[in-house]
């Protein structure tokens, strides 16, 4: 089966699946165990890029409080040549005061003096409990076996390393078909709980042997994960150390140019991989059992924004997805609660393709054939607001009581 | 025990529970089964006030996509002078267009002939499912059988007419003693799903025989809602049906005026009784086994807001409520994502007077008297943000497996 496994992710014509899997030319990464998850499992998870000249772009949770390594990197780092990550699970290092901050830069100056580069060249990322303080011994050890074992199949390490709550690890090694020659693209990523993006909520990992401009790999990254990242929605709730790096080795050759047909060739990649990554952290949201996605059409961007997070946010079209419940009147509901002040709003809904509500009042239909839609692994419901001009989407897991499980006895 | 059985609701001293209960003088009320509900349980009361210079003000809510009766209300009726209250459960009358228009009108006038008043002086209001036609002669024939069987005591019948998904009946009969007399206060209200003020989510019929201006009235009703119905969560969504009303008959003689002791002691009382109202349905939201209040302090009046909301809406801090877990990195993840850009954040948070996190960082703490005091029923947020001069509370439920149970098969 391809990695685009979504009715909703179209597969470019030039990405496939790489053969033989693992990272592309120039990257080596590893996991290991350093005890600070209490399971046991792989808990610390390290990349190095080889190249020199490698060129690398990252982008940050937006969230007032931000973890230490978020931090650090926001003001220590050089974003557009990163050559080494240091990834670890089990601990956020968020909430953790100077104590935070300095394992941070330890972890930087370590991993920076092992790997032969410069500390700022070093990106530092946490994923876990908040408000703990994180063992700088267990994370300095763990990176050191890692340094070890790096290996250019370790990235199926790397994606288990930086797991949470997650059920399934999430990565991908793709072939890319360029105008100027045939490249790599490999990803690893995390996600399951604390995803709202505005933008990340969740570490993703991207790694390129196309030769980039940096300031090429900010505008695509940028762009890619307003289309990803930026629309996914488990449980509203926007996490203090989200992060996604871009880093392009140049080891294939290839050289991607600005505003070339291999930089559009090489975006729509990006763009399917980030989407379909999204799509993922979306499916193993805590509990889920179905996903669905929100489109909304009509009025004005502002508008169809708080619509769609209304109705992705809302508990209550949650439970009903989970229920297999095609309960439109919450979606109504939530959407008239996104637009105060605007009734009567003429409305339209459709659920699977099936209208049940026409200019702001229910219509007949086939309740056998919406009951049945409604029970899909994915479910798609286009909320039309009055007037045209603006559309957005927004993927969006279920609320299960596998979910209230999980977030009940997270940390006791 | 006192309807006040709150520790975070004072009962004011010269405010007791009324002798014998029912409803002030100059009311009546009645609650019979219309069978709109399918359970076949009460689902239509009426409120009668004899009085014929009866004074009242009403609130609504402030979604786009408003009910019926509310549109209707707002658009027909007089606020100031309503004498007949017309309500029913187990369908919300909303995403009905025409149709529901209809009914909500035909039922004004059927009622309005029956009681011998105006049209407009009639309030209808509904609740329960979205988006399903409302029968009309259901309604209206069980409205007839509720207009024979009107009594004082009818209250209970009343606020039993209204429930949906309520656990337990909300109704309160107190007797306030003012410097001109004593005067009584009564009110019935349902609340427990679909509950985040922008204003009220829920019904609440007040009534009381003392005699007050309709500008009094409505002054006292509109700053009790801000502190009350305003104030409380369940799961974030604002409904679509909510109404608030009060009614003044005067028929006690004791005469309420602008500016007077009497309208301090009156507005204390009416006070008390919305915000204990508030907090009993958030203590019936859906599935609920903890409620939570978090107070924010500092920064300024939209900080604050957006922080209460914040956490009071986060499924984490709701999951972690629910499971006594202390968890409060999630406390600081929902302040960090309500303030974005702010970082880094001096965070201040406490749980039940034991802080955990000071100027953003956490802070050593006795950890078993952190778990004991989180397993209470009723537990207490205080987070404190940079600067002062502002404050303010949310009270909210937890989020449970109940919750999922109810909300996944609701019209299933």
């Amino acid at each position: 089966m391809s990695f685009f496994a979504s009715r909703w992710i179209e597969e470019p014509e030039h990405v496939g699946d790489a053969e033989g899997g693992g990272l592309p030319a120039g990257f080596r990464a590893a996991g290991v165990a350093a005890q600070i998850k209490p399971s046991g499992g792989l808990d610390v998870g390290l990349l190095v890029c080889d190249a020199h000249d490698a060129t690398s772009a990252a982008r940050f949770t937006r969230s007032g409080v931000l973890a230490a390594p978020v931090l650090v990197m926001q003001e220590r780092s050089r974003l557009d040549a990163l050559r080494v990550i240091v990834a670890n699970s089990g601990n956020a290092n968020a909430a953790t005061g100077a104590h935070g901050i300095e394992v941070a830069v330890a972890t930087q100056d370590a991993a920076a003096g092992a790997a032969g580069v410069e500390p700022e060249q070093v990106a530092v990322a946490s994923t876990g409990v908040i408000g703990v303080p994180l063992d700088a011994e267990r994370l300095a050890a763990g990176m050191g076996r890692a340094g070890a074992v790096l290996r250019p199949g370790g990235d199926g390490d790397l994606a288990e390393a930086i797991m949470t709550t997650d059920a399934f690890a999430k990565q991908a090694s793709l072939s890319v078909a360029l105008p100027s020659g045939t490249v790599r693209l490999s990803a690893q990523a995390k996600g399951a709980g604390m995803i709202q993006p505005g933008f990340a909520t969740m570490l993703c990992f991207v790694q390129t042997d196309a030769a980039l401009q940096a300031e090429t790999a900010d505008l695509l990254l940028g762009v890619c994960v307003r289309r990803s990242f930026d629309r996914i929605s488990v449980d509203g709730q926007l996490s203090t150390n989200d992060t996604a790096i871009l880093m392009a080795s140049g080891a294939s050759g290839v050289r991607v140019a600005p505003e070339s047909e291999d930089e559009l060739r090489f975006g729509e990649a990006l763009d399917a991989l980030l989407r379909m990554l999204a799509v993922m952290m979306v499916r193993d949201g805590e509990g889920a059992k179905r996903i669905g996605r929100v489109v909304v059409r009509g009025g004005h961007a502002d508008g169809v924004e708080r619509v769609a997070r209304s109705v992705a946010n809302s508990p209550l079209v949650k439970a009903a997805l989970h229920g297999a419940d095609p309960n439109w009147g919450r979606i109504a509901a939530a959407a008239g609660a996104a637009l105060p002040g605007t009734a009567p709003l003429g409305l339209d809904i459709a659920i699977e393709g099936i209208t049940v509500c026409s200019d702001g009042e229910g219509v007949e239909h086939d309740v056998e054939a919406l009951r049945a839609a409604a029970a899909g692994v994915e479910v798609e419901y286009v909320v039309g607001l009055p007037g045209d001009g603006a559309e957005t989407e927004v993927f969006f897991s279920d609320l299960s009581h596998q979910y209230v499980t999980i977030n009940a006895e997270y940390t006791t």
